[in-house]
């Protein structure tokens, strides 16, 4: 299969730009290794609110359901933001999409690159070398447990609900991609004080016997904001529910320095998105300053997940290229930069 | 008054040693000061479950009750962490006794070194001179809520509630504060995910209007993770909800570099409590190398509390004299160190 159907979602803020040199690499990419690849837009976000009131509509809903894969920019807007009050808001869209297409699993790589080392908020022997996978539950959980609020604003509660089917398959996922890196799984909950937590560790616990090469460790969650900053180099494949999981990846993603190199997937059964961690950083919107190589490597793990490999790794190369070469955006070098469509021009010339 | 009845919970693993350092400084104040502090001792955690099977037993609550303030030391034996499946754990010793007690705020002061800056994991110009005071409401929400696990394994749900009182006192307690510092409150929460965090919101908004010259800030739980790394320096006052607290103090713990420094204080309408921040560091129980200076300066937060200022004052001016002339423990110092009582001995001379 040389064919893939590839639904794109820009968003809002920063994401239409970053998307665009996205495209301009998945054009090269198909040329190069004579793939097809057909592009359907759709509205999400604030955006998607502003033309239709329905941060999710369905039009788009259908394109992402037909499609191979998910390209995905940001949302968000301060307009929303300002408003806590507001009914319609762009996280809807997302969330309502990762539940509808059921990608249960949000996929973060960390990895430093020795040449950015020095942007790291943290000191350089805590975090060169810290190469950590994290898995987050991404459907269920606190996120989309029963909501309550007393019409008359006197108690309100959100149920954190987890059954064995939700947490069984991301289980087996983290444990297989940690059989493939160092063999070291942690999971982070908080077993010390929730049921769910305890359920989680029973069932990774089962799930263990069947990864007898795998280690697998318990963290809870406040001693991991901690150890994630003491020491990152002692974690390899991460899994955690999704709030935890919310909190701990973002964490995660600012250690190294370069949160515009951060790409995610959020796969499931049928389908998966991929999109970059930064979110719709809206005071750079149409300034041509963002960053794309998160998006970019985005596209990688995309390709990964279609069967590409070849493509995936010549990309990724590219990336790597441009990063040596210093041919980045004004987040990573304040003294030679390049702009958002240089950059990616570059990296699609050396595919 | 100047007669005080003191609880004291030396609980498990380096508990007993830093409280004894505790205690010889409340001697030397007493005599000092001229004030009377009596000491009533209770079993707490993994201790009172070994000698009485109840990780807290009614005679410490009781004795708390009576007290004027509750002086603790930590909780926790690796015993009990290695085994998820215990049913009485050390932890519902402390749990219990926050409910029992009725102490809504968690509070800690995060405050730097200049002298020991250079422990920190983060750069020096991204963490010298941050100055952050967290309130973390401590016994409600997921806490404290519904918690149900199916006997069959097959699902398990934790409720997270809160209701109107539970937010006022301490949201209060927190632009009180901010009023006495930098004018500053920030909330932390996921009001575009959580009904539970709107009706934070809501109510911090309505309260804000008491306050005026207070800005109140919001910032989704995810951020505060990351800008808590990236840029402390920008929080003043940290208000946030119980499980966002455990999560973020815990993170915010450790930028400075010394968490055997850091107190705290857990206060209710009739009773307070005051713990350092560390744990019981069962590793290195017994060994004398424990820094007492965490304990030391919940004691001057008691002292506070207790409306004794000037020996709060003094005390403080006594460990900043042994951190200035490097009399401090192994973890601070590996060159030249002092054992756990030399330290708080030292402390006790100066004062
Ligand atoms: C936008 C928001 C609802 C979302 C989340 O909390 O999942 C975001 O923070 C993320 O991590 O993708
Ligand atoms: C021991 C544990 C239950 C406790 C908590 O989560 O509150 C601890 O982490 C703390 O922060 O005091």
């Amino acid at each position: 299969n040389n064919y893939f159907k590839i639904a794109v979602l820009s968003g809002d803020g920063i994401g239409p730009e970053i998307i665009s040199e996205s495209i301009k690499i998945l054009d090269v990419i198909a040329e190069a290794f004579q793939y097809k690849f057909h592009f359907d837009y759709g509205l999400i976000g604030a955006e998607a609110i502003f033309k239709t009131g329905n941060p999710l509509p369905e039009e788009t809903l259908k394109i992402c359901k037909e499609s191979d894969a998910v390209l995905f920019g940001a949302i968000g807007d301060p307009v929303f933001d300002n408003n806590p009050d507001a009914k319609v808001r762009p996280e809807q869209g997302l969330l309502k999409l990762r539940k509808e297409l059921g990608l249960f699993a949000n996929i973060r790589p960390l990895k430093t690159y020795a040449s950015l080392i020095e942007k790291s908020p943290l000191k350089r022997e805590i975090i060169e070398g810290a190469d950590i996978q994290i898995f987050r539950e991404l459907v269920s959980g606190i996120y989309f447990g029963e909501k309550f609020t007393d019409p008359d604003g006197g108690y309100a509660y959100d149920v954190c609900k987890y059954s064995r089917e939700d947490i069984i398959p991301i289980a087996h996922m983290a444990f297989q991609e940690a059989q493939k890196r160092n063999k070291k799984l942690t999971l982070i909950d908080k077993a010390n004080v929730l049921d769910t937590s305890r359920l989680w560790r029973k069932i990774c616990q089962e799930i263990a016997s069947e990864y007898p090469d795998v280690q697998l460790d318990y963290m809870f969650v406040d001693n991991a904001a901690m150890q994630l900053i003491l020491n990152p180099k002692q974690f390899d494949v991460i899994l955690t529910e999704n709030m935890f999981g919310d909190i701990i990846s973002d964490e995660a993603s600012v250690i190294g320095g370069s949160i515009g190199l951060l790409p995610s997937a959020s796969v499931g059964e049928n389908n998966a998105l991929f999109e970059p961690i930064h979110g719709s950083y809206p005071q750079a919107k149409g300034k041509g300053i963002a960053n794309p190589i998160a998006s970019i490597l985005s596209v990688a793990m995309m390709l990964d997940h279609l069967g590409l490999q070849a493509a995936a790794n010549k990309l990724r190369q590219s990336v790597e290229h441009a990063i040596e070469n210093k041919y980045v955006t004004i987040d990573l070098n304040t003294k030679q930069y390049y702009s958002t469509s240089e950059v990616g021009s570059f990296i699609a010339d050396h595919i």
